[in-house]
């Protein structure tokens, strides 16, 4: 049987989405743990997205192998009866045997969270990135639109020594504004180490008046990590939902 | 120099508002050293509402005195640069001397948070109470419509011993629902001890329908606490804001 689960979780405290050998302390693992202890045998589980250390996930999907038919509703409560209280699954459900949650799905949104003003604001302090200045959101949305569709964001990409295709599609970047925060979310069929952070950091740079909404033609063009901005904090970045179907 | 200050504070960590002798982890005792530090002797401030351990602030107001006068931004600035992240001043001004953020407040909100659906809504977690079950809302509101105006509240209020006068008048009870998560919001001019979670937790036990809405009548007649229902946790309750003029 094939399981599908979404989970939420606040990532603050963990190693992120990914097991690793030097740290029990991802979500993955978390989840890995429960289902083995329940169900007998080692259990592999596939995220949709890999979330870094620190950021959060409210609509992540991932999928999972048991040997036998499970009730989803008790997979459900087994798993929320032993996590802890900052990570909840949402939903758990039968899905076809060949279905997998990260080479199916066909898009992903994040969404990033500024507080341009001067205060940290308690209640959403490690959800958000508390730039805490004035962002000149026209020239930031002129940036975005030249990073829409399909690119090579090398130049955007965390990780160096990437060898697989770093040419991704960005199919949608919007702007939300509710009075002091700013979330921009981004919509792409897949997206690469970092990807996310370093282009939220270029896109914020661009909003401060410190480079042209121009640069992030440059930085596609050359491929170079070198000539893109900062890559913002981890707390202010959530995975939104991951779509099978558009 | 009297300054007014508005504080908001995440009180999942500190056992309350009010310096206790028996610990240092309250709002007031955080700001009262940061101050203390600022001024070079020793400052006492006043808060609007003695909130309880647990219990959150969106709107706090309190105020204290100055030998000499200052300016309030620069106020504001030093007491967030050395309060904790779960602290934060809001805003400083300076009131006329004779002014207590206590005994002029004419009237004080909380809002209490209530999640009805079996989700423990991970990143609302540590703001509201996760009650996991259907209410009956418009029971409740029945119930709630017995407390407006002025009575004894002794009924409701978890100090015992308590000497002086237990009447109080709530001019507004508030339902707000969302989705599954469920907000009473109790406007009054000065609550007793535990007084918001005791009715809180009655209200819901009688949303729940384990209760008639009539029994409101009896435990502000007998005045007995035994009578009345549990105190909901300190988690789900916020104090609101702090009027000073109607």
């Amino acid at each position: 049987m094939n399981c599908k689960i979404m989970i939420q979780y606040d990532g603050t405290r963990y190693d992120g989405w990914q097991r690793q050998g030097n740290t029990d302390n991802t979500i993955q693992g978390k989840l890995e743990k429960i289902l083995t202890r329940m169900s007998g045998y080692p259990i592999e589980i596939h995220g949709a997205g890999r979330t870094d250390a620190g950021v959060h996930a409210l609509g992540q999907t991932a999928n999972f192998h048991l040997t036998e038919r499970a009730d989803p509703v008790q997979i459900k409560m087994y798993l929320n009866q032993y996590l802890p209280d900052d990570i909840e699954v949402t939903d758990v459900s039968e899905v076809p045997d060949r279905f997998h949650s990260r080479l199916n799905a066909c898009d992903k949104t994040y969404a990033y969270r500024i507080g341009t003003d001067e205060f940290k604001a308690v209640f959403e302090r490690k959800y958000r990135y508390h730039y805490g200045e004035h962002l000149d959101v026209s020239m930031m949305k002129k940036a975005a639109s030249y990073c829409l569709g399909t690119h090579d964001f090398k130049g955007f990409c965390g990780n160096k020594r990437i060898k697989k295709s770093t040419v991704r599609t960005l199919e949608e970047i919007c702007f939300e504004q509710k009075e002091h925060d700013l979330v921009i979310s981004y919509t792409g069929n897949g997206f690469l180490y970092h990807m996310v952070r370093i282009l939220t950091g270029t896109l914020i740079e661009i909003g401060g008046g410190k480079r042209p909404p121009e640069d992030i033609k440059k930085i596609l063009e050359e491929k170079n990590r070198q000539l893109a901005g900062f890559t913002a904090p981890a707390m202010g970045l959530t995975l939104l939902r991951v779509r099978y179907e558009k």
